[in-house]
């Protein structure tokens, strides 16, 4: 019997429509899509994303894995081991397996551990990865800020993880998109005020979801604990595109 | 009459099924899909991509602007004077327009001056941006290289400009993505290989499109000019995801 395939899908940024026609034509078709959670009381985010659109599928098996919320390696291994137990049992039946996940999957996703060392543990397994809308623009999207234009830089930073050098970076990058803010954002506050940048960071939560949440002054949220799904953009915008800085001699007989 | 309704359409980087399902609806059914091309002798790659699944809509306007390849704003200007102007007609008229991009319209794309000046000059005009899959996320779906896990920091940058402190940007980072890298691959490669660096980076040329080309030793291209849609993506993945490091310890039970 032949190997079952392994895809890694990315639903996009939350929307159930943001998901690519790919990702959707995949998750109609696949025998099983396997759904990581917290635990079996916490609805998984990753399926209530993709749960509408795909419905029922006759014969299709959704296989529910639980991931403590935890960077303990001792306490994740036993969640690991099980995952790639389930999932190698199916492979080994010829089934093939969609492992889903918000956002974009090669992006501080749970599928990367997946897909590393199926490559080094499952040679012979087909592994194709479906790329999605990562909410390192669709938080822009919501928020109104352009990522990048023309000469412009952008950083991509997981806040969570030694940020000491915070103003280093936002002295060097047009664009700077902070994730996972929840746990620092009163460190974030007290360098964008440093920087004067204060006025150039948007705070969002929850981007395209239910219950979005965007924050424009971010003094305002300085003393607060913020929600999971949490990005700070900050956006210089002082080296944009080609057109930039010659606006005043453009356009000016076609406003509405 | 009530204006109609600016949508900022993006398309993903190329393959017509990575484009989203809000994408899909919305080219579907919109008054006029505006296409951005370099002139009128050369097929335009944003319709190129959404061509085939779009097909004819009856009654739509498949509105052509033309957009010199230029960084001189002296060309640029007429251009876009033109492409307002019959933007603006069709606003006017109560119809909705939908601008399409390759990629995401919010990363170097063609579209962010739109907004950012129809934000200014048309106060009164909704304004939609469908955010979609960026090639920042499809090259390294298609090199087999994840983006960013735990820790790790990214950084984008647009290789045409002031590279100089190419090296201090790898020293900093863990990933590098580098677009636009057709005139500068020889610096790129310099800088790789002064970093020790050369073995982790991966050349892409038009990722999920027909053509695509992967080049995984640079070496091989120092001598010759890149094609357009090209991007290097620099991986040193040294501080991955929390069980990174463990692996030897986990998962020996179940190999295929």
């Amino acid at each position: 019997m032949s190997l079952g395939k392994l895809y890694g899908v990315s639903l996009g940024p939350g929307a159930e429509d943001l998901m690519t026609i790919r990702a959707f034509n995949c998750l109609k078709t696949v025998d099983c899509i396997a759904i990581p959670r917290k635990d079996e009381e916490t609805p998984s985010v990753a399926w209530m994303t993709a749960e509408n659109i795909i419905g029922e599928v006759e014969g299709q098996e959704k296989l529910f894995l639980d991931f403590p919320m935890t960077k303990n390696p001792e306490t994740l291994k036993p969640a690991w081991d099980i995952a790639f137990k389930e999932i190698r049992q199916r492979l080994m039946a010829g089934q093939d397996v969609a492992f889903i996940t918000v956002g974009d999957a090669f992006i501080y996703s749970t599928f990367i551990y997946l897909y590393n060392h199926a490559r080094k543990i499952w040679p012979d397994v087909e592994i194709e990865v479906i790329p999605g809308v990562s909410s390192i623009t669709a938080v822009p999207t919501v928020a109104g800020i352009p990522v990048a234009d023309g000469q412009q830089r952008v950083a991509i930073i997981p806040a969570s993880y030694n940020i000491e050098d915070l103003r280093t970076i936002f002295k060097m990058f047009d664009t700077v998109i902070l994730m996972k803010v929840s746990n620092v954002i009163n460190q974030i506050v007290e360098a964008l005020e440093a920087e004067n940048l204060i006025d150039h960071a948007v705070y969002v939560a929850k981007a395209t979801m239910d219950g979005e949440k965007i924050v424009r002054d971010l003094r305002t949220i300085k003393e607060k604990r913020c929600i999971y799904f949490s990005m700070v953009i900050v956006s210089r915008n002082d080296r944009a595109g080609i057109l930039e800085g010659n606006e005043t001699k453009i356009l000016d007989e076609v406003g509405v």
